[in-house]
């Protein structure tokens, strides 16, 4: 990465001395991070988002003019920033609930995922190896995130109702209002398990995509017991 | 396609005396109708489902059982169905809005399709022939319906305000809140039709996905004025 000081220093004059414009500071994304293949690259990253933001507000203040935000922050660098020296606000995206793409990046573990789909099971295609349930794309959003990582989860990862993976099992194929709950490594699965009206839960992708398609989240703690309703907010 | 007779006569009997179910008949999805790559092989499948759903209904009449709905439909099959005796409800899914998908199909033309995306230009990167807006995934869905055709419409096709495509402008890339616009021909583009502010509409690929993104539709009749908010129900 290069920075060009005259085409930030024309930048930050003309946003200066707009009239109805408040320069208050930088901000960046460190969106190359969900490219990164290793925390060491993950954490290296970081430092070069943390040294180039405070290396522009730095140009700017030396310059006269006004920086009192140094904005940073993807979740995967907000997680492994090790030096926030001069740093004033971390933005920290899906950090919240995480998902099987933070889990990919080994940002997080599948146990720290805290949003999942909860979802009945509707039918066996016992030939086909296949367990449908009533989570489609409508529930489970269309992200598919881990699909150019190491272990692509299809469209999520199936739990039982307690939260934990049932080992190869991935939702292999969407359509607009089922879900295929199929065996990754094409063992064989336990029929009984997976009884018509029993429930599973679906570890999602990518928090923000999945959290989109709905008007709500419903909370428990540490149980399965709803204890409250937050609402979202919608729309772009 | 083959039929089991007594697979079905089972099922027939066995909802027949369920008690709290009705026998109410037939229902079929030509869901095969999205990888027809002509309007022929559509016809013939469009045949082969009405053939299929009024044997059926024949074998369970034929055997007592009630059956006073024969159901079918897929938007494919529903446009170009050339004989529908025995049927008595066809389903007809996105025909309302049509949608890329759709076109690519060749079961509408692009000029009929009646959602799209109203969006605003934020930025220019010249040297990439990028045009950005501000309408990402978030906006548009993560749709790709049309990958797998014979065009490929990236995210959406661009049209100016009056719905109108812009020859070969295709949404090329999008992320969570922001889409980018590229030539697909690789031709220059004419940065000054897209001045920053200016609004372009996007035809969807799939307008059941686009639509769910949203709690409303703006409804106008030939204009751009807006004559009327249709509410939608979401949810699964």
């Amino acid at each position: 990465m290069t920075l060009d000081d005259s085409l930030l220093l024309n930048i930050g004059h003309m946003l200066n001395r707009e009239k109805g414009v408040i320069l208050s500071g930088v901000l960046t994304h460190a969106g190359e991070s969900y490219q990164c293949k290793s925390v060491g690259e993950i954490c290296a990253l970081a430092q070069t988002e943390r040294d180039m933001a405070v290396k522009c507000s730095d140009i700017l203040r030396q310059n006269g003019l006004p920086c009192p935000i140094v904005s940073v922050g993807s979740t995967p660098t907000a997680n492994f920033a090790e030096d926030l020296t001069g740093v004033t606000e971390v933005r920290a995206g899906v950090f919240m609930l995480y998902d099987l793409v933070m889990a990919g990046l080994g940002v997080c573990d599948k146990s720290d995922i805290a949003i999942s789909v909860l979802t009945s099971i509707i039918g066996h295609q016992k030939r086909k190896g296949w367990v449908i349930t009533d989570a489609g794309w409508m529930a489970l959003s269309r992200d598919r995130g881990t699909a150019s990582q190491k272990v692509d989860q299809g469209s999520g990862l199936v739990c039982n109702v307690e939260g934990e993976p049932l080992n190869d099992l991935i939702v292999s194929s969407t359509n607009q209002e089922h879900g295929i709950i199929s065996n990754r490594s094409k063992k064989d699965i336990s029929w009984e398990s997976f009884g018509i009206g029993s429930m599973v839960r679906i570890l999602p992708n990518h928090a923000c995509a999945t959290g989109a398609m709905y008007d709500r989240y419903y909370i428990t703690d540490g149980s399965t017991d709803i204890i409250d309703v937050w609402h979202r907010i919608n729309g772009w």
